[in-house]
This record gives structure tokens, sequence and C-alpha cells, in this order.
């Protein structure tokens, strides 16, 4: 059995820095874990000169990928740099070498999975990427591991810490969204083109990632339909709090039947669900499995520390099978095609909220284009309009299909009643 | 490599049925997981003839426990009938007839875990008992991989479902701990002797396991200090409550400068805390890594199916290690040596409780007692007591130490203006 085993570190930024502390300051109980050493023999960064946080002999610094996915003596890759197109045929030709990978890139893995993943089977490596989805939560170890004899049926996850900030201190401060976003972006937890993080792209990454593990399909980016945090507006967070709700951003993946639907969009969850309490920029993932019923996992879901935990994880683990000659196992083969869902297929409550006029009829009209559309209520509320002689109303649906509310919506807008519809939005959480 | 795995099942409870029905029901995506078959050849129970929920052919069932120790066929036994000194020599026998061990069992494991750990390693045998603590959270798993390469610091626990089912009815419908008791007992959540669970021996028995797992080291049951929930009163809760405080049992283990603390005891948590929020017969475990910072599992703790999906889980990935033939690698040597911190080394703060004659002096009386010993104070509560002239005082400390405390309550009980002490708890989950 090889008794140590040797590292080549792609990107020394945030996530790269707690990689090296990690291995730095555990070295003893590492090695007391695996049985074996763990050599870091190279870096490559993008800036040779330039003062770093860390301590190491400078001379295992390098510019050229190529001292890293051509060498020999380098068992294991690790990629934390980030980067889609110009990283992938780095990893494409570590693996053509036999190195393993450990990678921390979402973006990369949403886009280029199923090679990287097809391409590790044919050439006997290990590729792991829990720190890509909810940075230190061992999320994707537990569906694939712990969870591996239940059939989960449905996931909702907060898996943006950005937006989970923002719609945070939008709940409890009752500030505009962009207060908030600015405060965040001058903290350092929003970027400052923010787009991949409110619109939802982000998210829906990470939940494509998360429902092929979970449902063993293919399912791509364009699988999942994506609503972003821009438009949810102080006045929908006060109207959900009074029925008793919380806006969250979830991604929902569920199955039923064989059909699957992916989703990232603004969700009322009750406030006292376990989701609606996980605060600031803390990501979580509730699992619901055939046998095991309800499971959540909860923690930072980004971050130097946490995201390096996830990343030497998953080394270990590597590490562990190249000492025991059993790399490439641990692959999730697609075992099923991906279909799905209709939107008549696909089944939840809604929160509808729109301005109407203030007059005899304007509710029986309202009711009879739900009623047409087979859709009943649980809650209704109706408070004055900001407009003359308007009236606001917020009604949360019982279950029905996407399909009966888009039908419902598009009666509405030709509605006379109707001044306007002010916004919708999925309900989750409750029976 | 063996295409065909063989089961040895003990019991045919909730546990052992459930076992029986994840094999049955996903059985074609087990063997797509695992690439090989899993049978049941044998089953031992107390009576063969008895009506069952489940559909087997009768001639697996056996009262003989030798029939599957001593078969040459079986791999792997799954103990899911419960015990300690008499389970304990058909696991031994079981061992060194070279089959690898899944059980659900923490009273065993609790007792016997180090000496069949030892065992299991000599014979290079795989033993995993994921279902032993908080029933379906793959919380073991986590600790030993996902969080392998950080270095956990405190961990707290609710563990038992029982306790957490009558607090939280105690806490929401304020009713009193023997009322909630019988409705639990006639529901099925509490034994007819409930005992272990109300008494804190369960958590106890769980914490030791995860404290051994997360501090690598050999805590035995008789390190744990342990306080049950059946003096906590309606009083406290609601005390607890006008503070902002929830009340819950909680499993501790911390560990610093190489000493460790494990207790069981009622603790009171902010009422936001993730923790608080655990509610019913949940189980859920928060986790402080030096890197990853916040975690918390959260799950069913007990039940046929939750518990059975963690059984099936360890059974997989002693199956996946027969087929690649590395079992006995999992085991976790205790690698440092037991220490116990000592009361003047526990640190945490606490809610006192206490009767005190309302008349001048009295509060300084107290305060003079609390500052000879250097406690201070966060919150004081002082309201009308039962009694006539006097006054119910509720403080909770800054941190101290628990020698601090104690100290505190005798000098306490000198004074004469102190008509009792009602009760104490550690107050947790708050810088």
């Amino acid at each position: 059995m090889k008794d140590k085993v040797t590292i080549g570190l792609c990107g020394l930024g945030t996530v790269g820095t707690g990689v090296i502390r990690i291995l730095q300051n555990h070295q003893e109980e590492i090695k007391h874990k695996l049985g074996c050493e763990i050599e870091v023999k190279k870096i490559l960064v993008h800036t040779l000169n330039k003062s770093r946080e860390i301590d190491f002999a400078p001379e295992l610094l390098t510019t050229e990928a190529e001292e890293l996915v051509g060498d020999k003596d380098i068992d294991i890759i690790i990629e934390v740099m980030g980067g889609i197109e110009g990283t992938y045929p780095l990893l494409e030709k570590a693996l053509k070498n036999k190195k393993h990978i450990i990678t921390a890139n979402k973006d990369l893995m949403a886009v280029h999975g199923q090679k990287l993943l097809q391409l590790a089977k044919a050439n006997h490596c290990d590729i792991f990427y829990e720190a890509s989805v909810a940075g230190g939560i061992p999320i994707l170890r537990s569906l694939t591991d712990g969870l591996a004899s239940d059939r989960i049926q449905k996931m909702m996850g907060i898996v943006n810490g950005t937006t989970n900030y923002i719609l945070t201190k939008m709940t409890d401060d009752q500030l505009a969204y962009e207060t908030v976003l600015k405060e965040a972006q001058d903290l350092g937890y929003a970027e400052a083109d923010p787009t991949a993080d409110v619109g939802g792209l982000d998210a829906a990454r990470k939940m494509a990632l998360l429902a092929n593990l979970a449902f063993k399909m293919n399912i791509n980016l364009n699988d999942v339909e994506v609503t972003g945090i821009t438009s949810i507006s102080q006045e929908d967070i006060v109207f959900a709090a009074r029925l008793g709700y919380t806006i969250k951003l979830i991604g929902v993946a569920s199955v039923f039947d064989g059909k699957v639907e992916v989703s990232v969009e603004p969700t009322l969850l009750p406030e006292d669900h376990p989701l609606a309490l996980v605060k600031n920029e803390y990501n979580a993932v509730y699992i619901y499995g055939e046998a095991v019923g309800e499971t959540m996992f909860y923690g930072p879901g980004a971050g130097s520390m946490p995201t390096a935990t996830s990343v030497v994880s998953d080394l270990m683990e590597a590490v562990k099978n190249i000492r025991l000659g059993i790399n490439g196992n641990s692959y999730v083969t697609p075992q099923f095609e991906t279909r799905l869902k209709e939107n008549a297929e696909k089944y939840t409550r809604y929160f509808v909220r729109l301005e109407a006029d203030d007059e005899a009829g304007t509710f029986q009209a309202l009711t009879n284009v739900f009623t047409s559309e087979n859709v009943s209520f649980a809650k209704i509320l109706q408070l004055p309009g900001s407009g003359k002689n308007t009236a606001e109303i917020v009604m949360v649906t019982h279950k029905i299909s996407k399909q009966q509310l888009l039908n419902s919506l598009e009666r509405l807008d030709d509605l006379a009643v109707v001044k306007r519809l002010i916004s919708y939005y999925r309900v989750d959480g409750e029976e």
C-alpha cells in the first residue's frame, strides 16, 4: 500500500487557502485516519508573486497547468479555481492521465458533469464534488451513502446563501430588496454582479446536481425552471407573514411515477417549517424519503473553511480508495431516463395577490374564474388597496396543477374588475 | 467478485420487518447500486408461529441462533433484536466466524462496543451501527466521512424522541409532565416503563457513541453526567419562555484542550435556536466543527422504516466492501486517552430559579453570594411568589464554571432570605 499520496492543487483563493490550512493544521489526525501522508507537490496560480495568508515553500507555486496534470507523481488533482470552459480541458487531461479529481466547481459539474463522470469511470478514477453543493454540508455523501437504501421522493433546498441572506434581512428588518443587496455587496455576501445568485441560476445548478444523484437521472440545467428573487417586494413578505408564511428561495426536486420536476423559485413556507427558520447565509436541504420520512441537513453554504472541509473530506475518501485500490467505484450511473412533468402534472399550492375594484360583484367575478378552473382556496385575505376604491386580495389555493394556475391567471387578466395581478408564488411545506 | 451476498437477520420486530420490507420493495435499485443480489437466508425469532405483516417463505424462520452464526454461507448478520448480555455472545461468535455485523442496538454498543469493534478489526470484519443513534439520520457516517477532515469541538443533540415529544407537548399545550407521559404511553411514543427515556439513560448511551466517534476516545456510559426530565415543571417552562428560552433535553459533548465533557440534561436554548425548533418525536444533532462551523442533522429518531433505512444503508456499505474485499477498514481507533473535565473546567450559562422573602435586603444578600463567587448575570426576572411576602426570582448567569454554580447554590441554601431553591438548568446555544 502507498504510504504517501501526492496532490496537485489548482487554485489558491479562499477555498484553496482553506485546504492548505486544514492539511497543515490537521496533519497528525489525517495521517492517523488514513495511515499515510498527504503531500501537496504543486499549486497552480495566476500570479506567482503575491502576498499569501499561509506559509509554504514558494517553489510549490506554478502558473503552468501541465506541471500538475502532466506530473506522474501526482495522484490527485484538487480543483478550486473555478471557471467552466477554461477548466474543463485541464480536468479532462488529468483524468486521462489517471489522476483522481476533487472539485468544488458546481458550474463546471452542472455543465460538464456527466462527461467528466464517464471519463472518470473509464479511467478508474474517482471524481468527488461534495463542496460544489451547500459548502460545508455533507449532502451528496448523505444521498449516495447514508440514504442509499431509500427512495427519495422530494427535496427542498435553500442552496444559495446570498439570496437567503437578502430574504432574511428583508423579512426581519423590513428593508427593500435594493437596500439589502447593496448592504450584502458591501459585506462581501453578494458579488458585484449578483445576477447568478439573485436570478436563481446558482441554486438551479446545485439542484440539478442534487436531483441527478437522488433520482439517478441526467437532469440538465435547462430542465430546471428558474425564478429569482428580484421582484419580491416588502408587501409580498408582509402579506405572506399575515397568512403565517415566510418567503424563501427554494429549490424543489420531486419525482412521481418516474417523472421529475426541478425548479428554483420564491416559495412560501409555513413559518414554523424547519426550512423557514434557516436564516442569513446558511443553507439547508430538506429530504423526503419513502422510508426515512423527513430529514434535514443544515450548515454553512459557502466560506473558505466550510468548503475546504468538504474538499478535504473528499480527498480523504479518494486517498482511502487509492490505498485500497478501489477508485472509480463510487460513480452513480444515471439509471433512469429523464422524464419531466408537464405543467398539468405539477401539483402544489399557490399564493396569488392582486388588486381589484372594491365594488359589489368583484369577488363573485373572481370566484367564477377560479371555480370554472376547479381551483378552491384555503385562505383569503382582503384589505383596502393602494388606489381609490380598490381592494388588495391575497389568496392561497388548495393543491392545484401549475396548468390550472396559469389558466386561471390568464382569465383573471381579462376580467374588468381586476386592476392588476401583483404577484404569485408557490406554497409548500404543508399538507 | 461475489454476485450474491447472504444475510442472517436476528429479530423480526418493527425494525426487522422494515428491513425485509425495504429489501423487497427496493430490490431492483439495490441490485443496480451494488451490482449483486442480497438474499436473506435465515431469520431468528422467538416464536415461529405468529402472524406477520410481511410475506416470506416460512422456512426462513428459526429459533436457533446457531443456524445463523454457524452457517458458512451467511456473510452478514443483521442484529435488530435488542438486549445486551444475551445478544453479545451471538455477535461475538458471528465475528469469530468472520461474519460482518450490522446492528441497531445502542444499548449493546454503549456497553460492549469497544470489545466488538476490536474483535471485528481482528477478524477483518465490518461492524456498522448507524441505526443505533438517531434512527433515520445518517449521523455516524457524517462524523466519520463527511466531516472527517474537521476537528469537532462540540455536539448538542436531541437524541431521544420520547422526551422531546413530552417536552414539546408540555411547552405547546401547557400540560403537566404526568399528563403528557400518560398520553405518550397511550400513543405508543413512550414505553410502559419509561425510565430509560425520561431518566436520560437512553440519550446518554447515544451521546457516548457519538462522542467516541467525534473525539476518538473511549468514553463510557459512566463518564456521562445524566439528568432526566422528570422534575421539569410547567412553571420552569413558562419562566424560561419569559426570558426567551425553550427547555429541551440536550446531550452535550465537548472537548477543550484534550479534555472532554459529556452530559445529558434539561437545557435552556434561545427560542430561535435551530435545536429549539425540533419538535415532537424528531431528533437532531448540532455540530460545531473547527473548520465547518455549525451544521445540523435533523430527522426521525426512531420508527420502523427510518431505522430500517439506516440498517439497509449500512448493509449496502458492507456489501460494497465485501465485493471489493476491503472489510474491516472503517474502524475508528480510539486515538486519544479519555480525559474528563473537572467541574471547575466546565463552562456554560445557568438558569437559577428560587423563592425568597420579598423584603428590603433580599436582593443584596443574593448578589453578595454571587459576587463573592465571581458570578454575574445576563438576565434577572422577579415576580410575586406563591407564598405570602415572597418573591420568585429567576436569573440567567453569564458563562461560569459548574464549580462556581455549585458553590453559589450551596451558599444560597444557607441564606435566611432564601425560602427554597426551585430549579436550575444549563443554558446553551448563545454567546
